[in-house]
């Protein structure tokens, strides 16, 4: 007896900028569970790919597409996820899952009240190497953590203006990065203790930002993000333990344990994102945690603001 | 058959500055199931009560001690917290429950571990109004709120520097009493989708603050927090219903309905919030809610963070 193969989940894209070009848009072809349907883009959408200038549209106009994936800011990302959970659709989000943690939360109330999966996506935390690292440390006593998250903004966020007006997150949406995957590793819950935010004196949001985390006991993690780094970006998470370093680079696409290199089965971050959302689906479940960026809000209200001087892009 | 009464419980008052002696003290000295058995002061305790320097101390002097309730500035709540809950003790913590979200989550799970209550408390939603007026929104359609949080920093805030500096949260300290009071009384859930935050130049922390909250669809709600009053606070809120506009006054201690006055019974914010404590412990329940404090979390995140003139005290 063979198994009848399911047909494909019809999704959309909403949002068709940078990183749905680069990332979803390839990992939706590659996934034999799930089939581009439809984008909504008001700068133009996909060759060969139906496009709506809104998710009211889309929604109207294609009752087939059961999932949306959502590419855009975060800012208007609520309003459309509300409108595709009140219209029965399962909902995928980019990272930040919101602009405040207030509305994941309502998000994730209301897509168990329409019994849709909601799935809040954190891309880092299927790095290469976050199982691995997770499991590594799960049995050890950490002594320190260390993070580096420096990239070019210049390289990394071309012209995208939203980053740095209010909301925009600024450095912290690389950041955030690092702090989805730190949490999704580490064994002991960490709370912000201090922080300080570089914010040019003419923009909204932190071009670079500090932190230091603390376990409550002896643990203490610094952060570092910088956007105003120069020669190559460093994405690395380093921890200390009773029994060896442990490195992240790459944004934890290669582990080392005290220096030496291990091996790592490597789908990609997105490939796996999709693969994520498709148990989901079957599985008639969610994933929400709205834990990176609730650390997030925490380093903007106990975080002094420090004035830089101007950015121009 | 006659139940035997039980012993009060013995608490202790950790932070001996305004609001315990103005409220806390004076409450548990009215209520029957506690018995205010020790404080914790640097700066000197209450008339013939047993001080310690420290909650370490205080831990280990009196295994008696079986609850704490922390009145301290939130920066180092969280370490009295974790030594309290891990020494096997209820703790009851003033609000904002801590400095940042993630801690009041660790807390929450250290007390669900160690099977001791925890009760963060927001006084606020212990005013008078609070029950009924949630009770006469519940079954109407809200069309409009609108918050005012004005108080004269002076006069209620005399020489508390820890407020203006970095995590202290100006003007939200008594503006999260509003947020507190909102979210107990509405129902529907608000997320936050814009703020203005005023910060003197030589402060860390608001003195004003202008926010905005949706509920996603019609409804929105304006607050306006502010310290620069003169000539007498206000704390009201009104909402605009398809029935009437509620209005609460003078921190929700007074409500109107078209602006007829409503009778109410008041037994006081702090008598109230230990009636609520004895019931947690007496039911060996917990009641955590950080909402009030992320919406504030958001509000520093999502906010336009503006420079105003100087505050000197």
């Amino acid at each position: 007896m063979t198994e009848t193969p399911r047909q494909p989940t019809p999704i959309a894209i909403v949002g068709v900028g940078k990183i749905a070009r680069d990332q979803h848009i390839p990992a939706i072809a590659a996934d034999p569970r799930f089939e581009l349907a439809a984008t909504v883009s008001r700068s133009g959408g996909v060759d060969g790919v139906e496009n709506h200038a809104s998710v009211e549209a889309l929604l109207e106009a294609r009752p087939d597409v059961e999932a949306l994936s959502l590419c855009m800011p975060p800012i208007p990302r609520f309003n459309a996820a509300r409108a595709a959970i009140a219209a029965g659709r399962h909902v995928m989000l980019e990272k930040p899952p919101g602009a405040t943690v207030a509305e994941v939360l309502t998000l994730d109330r209301m897509s168990r009240d329409a019994n849709v999966t909601l799935f809040a996506t954190w891309h880092s935390r299927h790095a290469a190497a976050a199982g691995p690292a997770r499991d590594w440390l799960a049995e050890k006593r950490l002594t320190g953590i260390r993070v580096d998250w420096k990239e070019d903004v210049r390289k990394w966020h071309p012209g995208q203006d939203w980053i740095w007006r209010a909301g925009g997150l600024g450095v912290f949406d690389p950041g955030i990065n690092a702090l989805s995957l730190l949490t999704a590793i580490c064994p002991v819950p960490l709370h912000l203790t201090s922080a300080t935010l570089s914010v040019p004196e003419n923009r909204a949001t932190p071009i670079a930002a500090d932190l230091e985390f603390s376990d409550g006991e002896d643990l203490t993690a610094m952060a570092a993000f910088d956007w105003r780094q120069k020669g190559g970006e460093i994405w690395q998470i380093e921890v200390e333990t009773d029994a060896g370093t442990l490195s992240l680079t790459e944004g934890g696409a290669r582990m080392f344990v005290d220096g030496t290199e291990r091996g790592l089965e490597d789908p990609g971050e997105y490939p796996d994102l999709y693969r994520r959302f498709g148990d989901l689906l079957a599985d008639g479940a969610s994933d929400v945690d709205p834990l990176p960026l609730i650390h997030v809000a925490d380093a903007f209200m106990l975080g002094r603001h420090l004035t830089v001087e101007p950015f121009e892009d």
